[in-house]
């Protein structure tokens, strides 16, 4: 194995001199930064990244913390995030919490043995306490009570969205539907949306929610359409659960989008060759991840941020539900 | 921040006794242990993890390189991968390749610097004469010419058991569609097993096949229309070139299952709301998961593998299209 030794002996010049070039730290002529490395490239001399590390005590590791990758909006994100770190050398390890509370606070503390340059997570606990200092940290999704930056799709603006489409599309009774976490999420703006929205144009709505998570689905179902026999419109959530809903109201002789229009939230659907093509407000997926990574960078130099949150506007998407 | 020194002085021991309690290497007397670990409780020490590597000179970083973590195959072996590598203390590193050569040749460079422990591969491109020899690599799906552990699902049989549930759903003259690519695949083996299924059956076969990547789906799916107009079953490679067909066979008047039976290949499907809901050839996502992790260990360790190809069994998977 090829050694900085080795390196600095073909060169002529100190081991210093060779580990200055590589590092790009303190000055080094042009013909001497020349010599070296083309004795690096005769060598074939890769610099060992563990050595550096440990000298620099910092890696160029960041972490992404989620639920679970097997999951289309996680699984977008995650490419684009770790397109953007790419492009600055730096690499992306993948930590599957399954949403547990317990398996979060077993990856952070590895994380913090592990010094990570950064975390980006998407947590739905309440963690905040077991949330290092050192380590600069963005949110998605989730707000923490700790001043942690926090990206968003711009929930509010979706939820008005929603309700303004539904209209649009006919709906005089539309209903949203969801589940309530009993952390603050930023995912509760779309339902404040929606109210708001419904509100200034006089619309009568429903609001229908249970605790989170929803464990029996058909009982949940089951009491909204017992309830609410009478709504024409739907917005849900999640596409998850605007999907389910569709399933269920097309057995109970329930058409979507005849009888009942219906808008989701995430916009995962990339083939069109499933059906129903959901009409759903769209997450801006890969602004997100971008910004995630801007800002982190901007944390790991020290640079203080105007906001604390950053929400990334929101389109809606026509499909056949609506 | 608390060193290993001041964990030793609490503990009225040598430094040399709490890194041998750490690193669980040589003779410590229980009660030394003990009052080594209450001191690291105690003061809250965390080893470092980045020092340790530099002693040891390796890293417990896996990483996994793939053409797109956007792409629901890939997003569920992730995530078996990540469990299964984390509970041996292994975390994994994403590198997104975009099925690009040349962005693969970039990361197998970086990984080659950073020392990761192992690589878990999927790739389509001839990049065998970069493979290390150095890094214990297993390969998913895809065969290399060196001597590379390959874990895949059973291509072969997939291919005779789609032949004869086409056949058992009715279909008098089943096609395989697909695409061929420059290097060999394990994925060949699923016309393989078709082709043989068919002779040993004595049914009448179509074998439909075109250059990969396949750039003008319209001029694929307009040829294959013309020239077997007489066709009642499709085996297709993919589940995605699956639904892409019956999409279209759609709009031409074909009725699907009716007047053709339609089997894919992956089992990508999980959820029950989308429609069509695939007959396919489910792969074992998470057997070939674990497998990989399981035999990279092996290598690690240096134990010499009985096999080259570790073929998982598949299933059938009933849907809608047969």
């Amino acid at each position: 194995m090829t050694s900085i030794k080795d390196v600095a002996m073909l060169a002529g010049v100190a081991v210093g001199t060779v580990s200055r070039v590589i590092n790009n730290s303190g000055a080094v002529k042009p013909i001497t930064r020349r010599k070296v490395e083309e004795a690096i490239q005769e060598l074939n001399y890769f610099p060992n990244e563990v050595a550096r590390n440990f000298k620099m005590q910092k890696s160029k590791m960041v972490a992404l913390l989620l639920p679970s990758i097997w999951n289309p909006f996680f699984s977008e994100l995650a490419y684009y995030i770790e397109d953007e770190l790419d492009q600055e050398g730096f690499k992306l390890m993948l930590c599957n919490s399954g949403g547990k509370p317990e398996k979060e606070l077993y990856y952070l503390d590895m994380l913090r043995q592990n010094k990570v340059a950064g975390i980006v997570g998407i947590t739905y606990n309440d963690i905040e306490s077991s949330v290092s200092n050192d380590i600069p940290i963005v949110s998605i999704d989730r707000h923490f009570n700790k001043k942690i930056t926090c990206v968003t799709s711009d929930n509010y603006e979706g939820g008005r969205l929603a309700l303004r489409e539904l209209v649009k599309a006919g709906s005089q009774k539309p209903a949203f539907m969801g589940s309530i976490t009993s952390v603050f999420s930023e995912t509760m703006n779309r339902r404040k949306g929606f109210i708001d929205e419904a509100e200034v144009l006089g619309i009568d709505y429903v609001i229908y929610e249970k605790a989170d998570p929803i464990v029996d689905d058909q009982a949940y179902f089951d009491e909204f359409f017992g309830t609410y026999p009478d709504i024409d419109g739907v917005f849900a959530i999640t596409d998850m659960l605007a999907a389910n809903y569709i399933d269920r109201a097309t057995k109970q002789g329930i058409s979507v989008p005849e009888d009942v229009k219906v808008i989701g939230y995430d916009g995962i659907q990339d083939s069109p060759y499933f059906h129903p093509i959901l009409s759903t407000i769209r997450q801006p997926v890969e602004e997100m991840a971008r910004m995630s990574i801007r800002l982190l960078y901007s944390k790991m130099e020290g640079v203080s941020l105007e906001q604390q949150v950053y929400r990334i506007p929101v389109m809606f998407k026509q499909g056949e539900t609506t």
